[in-house]
């Protein structure tokens, strides 16, 4: 075993509501749930949006409090034991006050740094990496990182979305709400999962954004700007390839062999999309950790929830990888772990 | 002279367009140019929207991509020699993709970390806070901070500004539009501005936002919830208060008297406001380093435009505090510098 300079301690995630299947969606959007199924390949997912009365019922605050908590208990530590809080998101509740702030209101934080990401996928991974950085390099004990969307403002719940080109539609049945959590330590405690390695590289110089996510404010909302836009071609085109740059990269830096690798913590794009990453990387001996099916993809939460399975399972001397990577502007994202 | 682990390489700053002065202003709303004056004590100010035609001219991309190439030409570095970007803002030009790294894309730089902050007025201090920590560690050698803010899409321009209450003309005429920059060394080059301290922490616990910035997105566009709102009172009563605690901090942390001081670059919410903390904070051989009155509150750049103004002048041996308060959630966040 190598000594890590940063530990994760403890995961705690927050899922908003009970479970929606691929037929409760069906039946409230009149499209066909086996064409869900069939091309997204997820199950169920939680909105914090009630999908009948259309009310927002839960915040990317609550959310993320409520995994920041559970994460606390678990870790052991105290509220005045934690030295930073960073959160990584692409869909804070309000541009001010950073929902981090809230978060840290809600969980008794107070009187330290607290850092709020704006990024996509690979937000929960640049949050692990600020957290690594800011122990790793002597400057704090322990923090506690989070990351989470909540769609509730992208989420248009009156169209005829029977008549929706299926690349608009996919917007709608792709995502689910949430948020995750974890306490970074500079020992070994609790869950004992050294931190080995984070990556977090942007890779975007000339290309084409993959995504783009519109916010408006109080000069533009009658815009007909479109709020959102994906080139899915180029994301499934891309993502395999860069996921497989990430893995062999960090054996590679950690002098692993795909053979000492135990568990491989995937991009969760979709469930199909999953699949087919997994697939292309051709690591047999190797155990996928993955959530989307029953998640959805929950974006910036979705690491700490594979983190939550992988820590279900893990045995000490055992080895993972997990791997974001962002298409709004191509930003490779990565970690390699050890439950010691 | 104490040994400093960061340094302040170089500054660039960008202003979107022609001054745009008090009377301009007055004219085009249809109010009082002396009340304007008078009360915010502000005389020009730069926007990223054509106040005539009403386009957006220039955005954070933009703005903040020439403060950094000023800023990197200025430090004598090549783009290969930066090892991270970080960008402060609450304004973002989208959510995805980030706008730092559309901002690293004009510079030409690829294949390192990117860090968006989502902050307010202390935005560009928690850059410079995230930096330092990047640097001090020995993580890396140099590093890109940049802090920007446009106010565009918070800017409706066909109103009856005539008969609006002051408490909400204030937002109108209190902004403009700006981006800033600076490159941190782990040596002493270029200006060799040394960062001894960088105070960034969170002070919020249990108290009500002095200030709400909403965003809206496909779902509630047409909801009529307030896009901005403030509390100025409480603003105008905490800012000086804690800007005295920022720099007494500094400089009990320092080991350095207040007479050791040489520079003090203060909050920049309005001319007035800064007049007034100022003279509460009782510093009388401490020479004032403002901008607003010339910019108007460009939020996340002022702390780089006092730089530049204090490049101009600081000699080597003095030595300068800065301080940003963020009245959202209530941050303290403050800096202590020494020409080398």
């Amino acid at each position: 075993m190598t000594a890590a300079k940063a530990y994760i301690a403890a995961v705690g995630t927050a899922l908003p509501g009970a479970p929606v299947d691929n037929q409760h969606l069906a039946d409230r959007f009149g499209i066909d749930a086996d064409w869900i199924e069939l091309f997204i390949g997820t199950k169920t997912r939680h909105f914090a949006v009630d999908l009948e009365t259309k009310e927002q019922q839960h915040t990317l605050a609550d959310l993320a409090a409520q995994a920041g908590a559970k994460a606390l208990a678990a870790s052991g530590l105290e509220p005045e034991d934690i030295g930073f809080v960073v959160l990584g998101t692409a869909t804070p509740d309000a541009l001010m006050p950073a929902t981090v702030n809230l978060v840290a209101d809600k969980l008794g934080l107070d009187q330290l740094p607290t850092y709020q990401l704006q990024s996509g996928c690979a937000g929960a991974v640049q949050a692990l990496d600020l957290g690594y950085a800011l122990v790793s390099s002597g400057l704090h004990r322990n923090g506690l990182v989070l990351g989470g969307d909540v769609c509730a403002k992208h989420l248009p719940l009156d169209q005829d979305f029977a008549s929706m080109p299926a690349s608009e539609l996919v917007n709608f049945v792709l995502f689910g709400d949430g948020a995750g959590a974890a306490v970074l330590t500079s020992e070994p405690v609790g869950a004992r999962l050294a931190l080995h390695r984070v990556l977090n590289r942007l890779t975007g110089l000339g290309r084409e954004p993959g995504q783009t996510v519109e916010w408006f404010g109080a000069n533009d909302r009658d815009s007909g700007k479109q709020p959102i836009r994906e080139d899915y071609k180029a994301i499934e085109g891309a993502v395999p390839v860069m996921t497989g740059e990430v893995v062999w990269e960090l054996l590679d830096e950690l002098g692993w062999s795909d053979t000492d690798l135990d568990y491989l913590l995937p991009p969760q794009l979709s469930g199909r999309m999953t699949e087919r990453i997994v697939a292309s990387l051709d690591l047999p001996g190797v155990t996928e950790v993955s959530c989307v099916a029953d998640t959805g993809n929950t974006s910036n939460a979705l690491p700490f929830m594979q983190l939550a399975r992988l820590l279900e399972r893990a045995e000490p001397g055992q080895k993972a990888i997990g791997v974001a990577v962002e298409s709004s502007k191509w930003i490779k994202a990565g970690y390699a772990l050890e439950k010691v």
